[in-house]
């Protein structure tokens, strides 16, 4: 089992990433290959300690941010460091991917290189969010503003896939992200979606509204990418805003800022679990390999955590059992739309 | 200037809206009349101290919370508290309505009764978050979970239209929730919405993303009512479950307790901008009437807090502002659409 690093890719590569793999390689025994520029990876790598397990691959520098049309780009640069990386799990010299590097080309990139699982209309951004009542994985995170009811379908399937050969939860319950209980609530792509769930043999549980996402009703969260992003950044936005009003309102009182030097470490831990960047990265579900993709800030512990998700995915056979189940799918007979909905 | 308060509307209807109304007439000195059966209000009413200002207007009760089709069953029952309350307004007994009840039963009731201003395509729920960095109007809350783009100008014109007129913010900046920054970003509705806003003439500063709602970075948020409501609700969500993290935290520690103790007031303070229910209510925006609906479970704080809403919106002109200027735009002549958009 072997990670590849796209090395260069983040706010702060290649110092963080290397250090990550470092970390990585020495606290949970995972092989890692740095890819990216020879000399550039061996100075940082030399600046620690010699430990087991890392390798460097060669390869150019990664895709920039900056990029305008991000899908030609990707394709004009077969030895971006982020091309050379899936092409390491395309040939089964790596088992997953891990990149801290710009999102769309990532995704770009795992598209061309490595492709979409047979039976799989659109790949989704799925986040696993480990609130106290229980561990929920959201999906579309953001990959596909306009979707059809069968993407929710699809995103269900490959959701409760990963619930339960990542995770373990056999029988994931699958939630519909919507605004009412009600069968009949929601915007036409929900209603319609909510029909087709019911049938879809999956163990879905209805609707699910955002007041009760962070309640453990749901193990598998599904909605488009436009609400999905707009959804968790309201989010992460709201506990931010949270923390900074605690902070002001702290600072006008001597008595408070006592108090709040007491219960700082009580707050940070509750605020953890809404810190995406803490959880490793979010899973690029539906392409036909591993691909985890690490916040563009990560610093060592975020790639850290991105290497050991990655290779829990990569461990569980999540790929294989996804290829198999979306064959058979495919292989089925078409059911027939239900009139009148 | 009267407002007609739907006096059984809520859970927690008659005695907490009659409790506001005395609340309202004799700390903000608004008139109120209180809308329902007669003698279940003189009953209710004779437990409060004598107050100048509050009227009892005949009705029958609410629209019940259970009924299936609310449209119909509002036009059905044309004595219910919610119909004879718009009828006031109607015919100019009183300038607004209050009302805590089923909000569908409030927007058929309002919609059938009062009717649409000339020229709005569709009235959207209108909801005034008071963040730190500033307040926004944000809109549509979930009336319209499907919509097209010109809705969603119609929404920034009358969000507009609120800021300037009731909150008295000169030309306010209008943003479209969106899930990026540029122009392209987005799904087809948002990106069609956001090319109109561009030429609408509204002082549109472009797209705003979820971590940046609560920035003070806009005025005015549009958005369609399935992500409103999503996003909102959310918000909601994320508040509680951070609070019940900080208790759960805290109760691990006698010194977090004592911590806890004198860092409640803060804690509650800077929370109290996320409860939509000291909002004293939602604005339904595009009535040809000021409408304002309470939460369900307001207490008398809430009513009160409502009916200050909805007496500073009959007060500032707002309807009549809107009734001009939807006018003006339903008589010019159609914009060409853009081509290639």
């Amino acid at each position: 089992m072997k990670i590849a690093l796209d090395a260069m890719g983040g706010d702060r590569a290649p110092a963080e990433p290397v250090k990550g793999a470092v970390l990585a390689a020495k606290e949970l025994k995972i092989e890692v290959a740095l890819v990216g520029p020879q000399q550039v990876l061996q100075a940082e790598l030399k600046k620690h300690p010699l430990v087991e397990g890392i390798s460097i691959v060669p390869a150019g520098d990664t895709i920039a941010m900056e990029a305008d049309d991000v899908a030609r780009v990707v394709r004009q640069r077969p030895d971006a460091a982020i091309n050379v990386a899936m092409g390491m799990v395309k040939d089964g010299r790596a088992q997953a991917v891990v990149s801290a590097g710009h999102t769309g080309a990532v995704m770009a990139s795992a598209f061309f290189v490595l492709g979409r699982i047979p039976g799989i209309e659109r790949p989704a951004i799925g986040i696993l969010v480990p609130y106290a009542a229980g561990k929920v994985f959201f999906l579309d995170a953001g990959a596909n503003p306009d979707c059809k009811p069968s993407y929710l379908v699809q995103f269900g399937q490959m959701g409760s896939a990963y619930m339960e050969k990542v995770i373990g939860i056999p029988q994931p319950r699958v939630g519909l992200l919507n605004i009412g209980e009600e069968s009949n609530k929601g915007n036409e792509l929900a209603q319609e979606a909510h029909a087709r769930l019911a049938e879809s043999g999956l163990n879905f549980i209805g609707n699910v509204e955002g007041v009760h996402v962070h309640k453990g009703v749901a193990d598998v969260l599904v909605t488009d990418g436009f609400t999905g992003n707009v959804a968790l950044k309201v989010g992460e936005g709201i506990a931010d805003y949270i923390l900074q009003q605690v902070r002001g309102v702290v600072k006008s009182s001597p008595l408070f800022i006592a108090a709040s030097v007491l219960l700082k470490p009580a707050l940070r831990r509750a605020l953890k679990d809404l810190r995406y960047e803490e959880y490793g990265g979010a899973n690029l579900m539906g392409i036909d390999g591993v691909v985890v993709i690490a916040h563009g800030r990560s610093d060592a512990l975020a790639i850290k955590n991105g290497l050991w998700v990655a290779n829990s995915a990569a461990q569980s056979g999540l790929i294989e059992t996804m290829r198999q189940s979306f064959s058979r799918r495919s292989a089925a007979p078409e059911t027939t739309p239900a009139a009148g909905r």
